[in-house]
């Protein structure tokens, strides 16, 4: 049984960790932070955790967040470089569920979250939390920067296809659809169910601050850089992100055989049968990532559609994920949830 | 561990079912029967089951359903009370979840439901499947007669009222919403995407084949006979039903005392802090029935609002309490589930 | 050909009223006035508008508005009180479709809008602009404040029969659904995208600031004072409201002709044939009401339910109903619109 | 003045002609004939249509057709090809919205929908109705294959680029998502509102209908094959087609004045300014195609934009637009509609 405190409970991410968290067998949750709501129980902002969540926001001055085994950090960005330092001074490891540490150029990062850095140092040290690519790194991390919900999509979408070196790396899109939770719990205009229900649009197609993450991961997985246009969209649902992914094939391969055997053991990616189309709520609710393999038509374009849930193995589940991972549970421990459907 | 079958899997309450049981610690499923789909596995047709339901549908003629322990019935009405009978007479429990056996006037179960009853005798002897209610007689019965989803969230709302009989029982009035998984996985021109979306109406005014079930619930809680209006309605959800519930006060009381009282003990009914307006998701995939009790503007009229997840407290949900109590397992064995939000 | 201002162009009645007055053959617009966007293309915050309304958003200190024959106030409560009356002063003649005007007695008003009112003379003047029951005011009017969407709804539905006398008037009760563009274009939590869909809630069960004016307009159709619970609903479509009311019985009437001869002549009110269900989308983006009457199971109580638009009858397009009757055009000059289905 | 008569009007394109009809000053509808609702008033099926179309449906074997001028197939694809032959033998000109005339090579027409064509001959006469490429063919056409929905959006954003010559024709990608009503109004599992609602998932992969017309069109713009991969997804809305299309640059230019020189004339194509992003929302029950052009991070890869209402400019708008070009009457008559936003 480990503590684990919640740094900024009152977001999407924060309260699906809850959701997780609170099932979960080997955790006590023993702060979740607030400033704004601190005092106040946390099930009276949110009345689905009635009954499962007990504990009251508290001030994130005073949390003993020191005394935790594991914090996570589901804040906005920014607020993660300032404190997870002490943490760590203290033997606290630390989960960022938001991009402080994600981007190993910090010049990038800089360039594209319009801040300096605050902690350039920890950057460095920072295990990206893929655990289908950086497993081993993940289980000795002391620090964990959790992967944004397209990232996540649309690197196990593309995974297979760069490490086998099969396809065009310098001409890949990523044409993304993002369910509306994606934007966040935040008062904006433009996510007001009157302004995005019964509507779809692009955005952010001169650039998104999920480029330069997506980019430095396929770069990786193909050993050279790459040529990526990434174009999301908001589409009229609460969870769900459904990449099309294109690539230009370079050489022949049996492309269904090769994602199956690439995905073999993994628990979390389910290579779905030739000619599926995985649908979003396929995986609602849990942590699954389902990939289909399409080639129309027979030409030399592949098409991958690769679906997950945006807040579970596209946010919280995936850091319950690596939690398990860090702390020698069973990497599926509380995270065995069966899609909700319909 | 107790052995399962499902006749009818390939309805929202059978896949339903299908979720709840995949993870429930003292269950194996045995057989999932549909004359349509056998041979075809049930996660091709439910891709969110991929890994957690390995069987296939099996022909309902050679199911091995008289070696469960017991079948639930998740077909459309009519169809558990021509089989029901014979699995019953070799020792099998049966849980409908259609409306076969739910009323106790034959006579006017045939008139609501247009066919005449195939077996009157085992009308007798079934349990309404209301725990809340009928605990006792649940745990020793053969034959559940599950609720309907309206009647769970009307019942469950006027039962500490009726009871206590401070309220007018002739003027009840359910005004209820309903989402549209309500209306089943059947192929039907109302209830597409572009009909019932953006869209709101009310429907069978004139009459509801609720509407017997749910007075028949009351009158026994009052104890005398009740005049009730009930208006469904199509709401543009998917999950949900929202019951508000009027009733004209005959002696004070403090009603929110009332109903903290009447369901102290209850793992799933929630009654909210006064002034609260519990929302449909606050129990989304969860087998909670939470309840708010006002009293607008101080007068003579009590509003008692009433939500539940349709398909999990108004159907699989409740027939999994059921069936807990009816083996003689913890009550919320594999129910403990965290409402979905958002 | 009038001029007409519009103060306030950047909500969602003001949107609407830009694209009904953009096709009305009378006016012309000359002003929209944004204190936030000043300057702006209109059509740039609402490309729906590209091609149709080429006018910028002025600031409401400089905006010619006392060169208008008429201006619309589609603000927040509180801002038509305190600049209709400059406006009344040069002939301008004003219609407000916020609240400012609606409530006779200024001390209620005050309790419910929570400020004090700064022009009690104004509000005597006013004329409510429901044509139906209001119509030859209306046209003699200077200054008509325009019915809130709820008070539309309710009001239309149980017109005939108070007028007739012939149900309990202190036992009405009013459940109501609005869609969520009733909450209006703010950035508020509670109607993002991801927390009103799928979802469905009551709010304000304990006083909402619709039922003082549904209930001073209830009295006078009743000739006495009403006692009525008024339940609203957050529902998860954009448009649409749905009025389910009850009323008990005092004296038989055909109920169904009663309503029919009420609205004969009524150019947008439609009594739908008897067992009818209305449902929003049938009066989407028009300015009808549609309205039907059950009796269910021949019991003592009525169920009236109506439907309307809440941005067109319930809000702009009544407000151009109102303005085609002060300056002598046809009442449903601009206002054919075919409602948009599906 | 002209009579026109609509064969197939219960589906969506039926009824939204019926919509645009209603209002339109040169046209008296004559006939709507449906074999399955023949004697039943329109608006009993479509209440929105209420006091705007007084016809009933007409048996197909007994409607006046051979009196109209025009005839519109709203039907499945295959009824127009066996019944327009004798319609233009006695001089009435036929639009027809479904697939019958729409592709060239019968061959390949028989082979995507699965039949045998009635009318080769009709097929090399029909003019393809995209007035943007065909204008002065369709005012001359006794017959017109009026376009698909995809086809409209997808073409109209590539047109400016093939008919320049400056992109790589062979690698053309075309990912596309349409609003539920897309697939019709017909009762079927996968567009059931559960099904559809709150979910997002490609379909149609390896091979949609639509697939052979754009190629077609795009064909003959860039005046040589083209090499084009399309993905058309299910979007949870009920109108709307957002089509995101990709195209490597092969000749630089300024494609933004590009679009903007090409569409300059047309009354239905709006280039949005640089950097936009058309929502669907904005051309809601209008007739307006808005696209507009991107070049992410500077690469060398175009990401253009295109929306339009599936059922307006991709189909029933779209076919009276053609029919006023056919008349002689202004293209934009009974068109000038604002769309609906919110």
């Amino acid at each position: 049984m480990i503590k684990v405190g919640i740094v900024g409970g009152t977001g999407y991410t924060g309260v699906e960790l809850l959701r997780l968290l609170a099932l979960h067998p080997e955790v006590t949750i023993t702060a979740i932070t607030s400033r704004a709501e601190a005092g106040s129980a946390v099930a009276d902002m949110f009345p689905s955790l009635r009954g499962h969540i007990n504990l009251c926001f508290s001030d994130p001055a005073t949390a003993p967040l020191q005394d935790c085994d594991l914090v996570f950090f589901a804040t906005p960005n920014g607020v993660a470089m300032k404190q997870a330092g002490e943490l760590l001074e203290v033997g606290v490891r630390v989960i960022d569920l938001a991009a402080d540490f994600r981007i190993k150029d910090v010049a990038e990062w800089e360039k594209w979250y319009g801040m300096s850095h605050a902690s350039p140092e920890l950057v460095e040290e920072a295990v990206y939390g893929l655990p289908e690519v950086n497993r081993q790194a993940i289980r000795q991390a002391r620090l964990v920067a959790n992967p944004g919900c397209y990232p996540t999509a649309v690197q196990l979408g593309f995974l297979p296809l760069l490490e086998a070196g099969c396809v065009a790396s310098d001409q890949l899109i990523a044409d993304s659809k993002s369910g509306v939770s994606g934007a966040g719990r935040k008062a904006e205009t433009h996510i007001l169910f009157a302004e995005s229900s019964d509507n779809f649009k692009a955005y952010g197609v001169a650039g998104h601050r999920h480029l330069p993450e997506i980019r430095q991961g396929l770069t990786t997985m193909a050993g050279a850089s790459v040529g990526l246009t990434f174009v999301p969209h908001l589409t009229p649902m609460i969870r769900g992100i459904h990449a099309t992914l294109y690539a230009t094939i370079t050489r022949e391969e049996d492309f269904q055989s090769l994602y199956e055997r690439r995905y073999a053991t993994e628990p979390f990616v389910d290579v779905m049968p030739a000619q599926s189309h995985p649908d979003t709520r396929s995986v609602r609710a849990s942590n699954i990532c389902r990939i289909a393999v399409h080639r129309p038509q027979g030409r030399n374009v592949l098409v991958i559609l690769s679906v997950i849930d945006n807040l579970v193995k596209g946010a919280a589940g995936q850091a319950v994920q690596n939690m398990n991972l860090m702390f020698g549970f069973d990497e599926c421990l509380g995270l065995s949830l069966v899609p909700v459907l319909p």
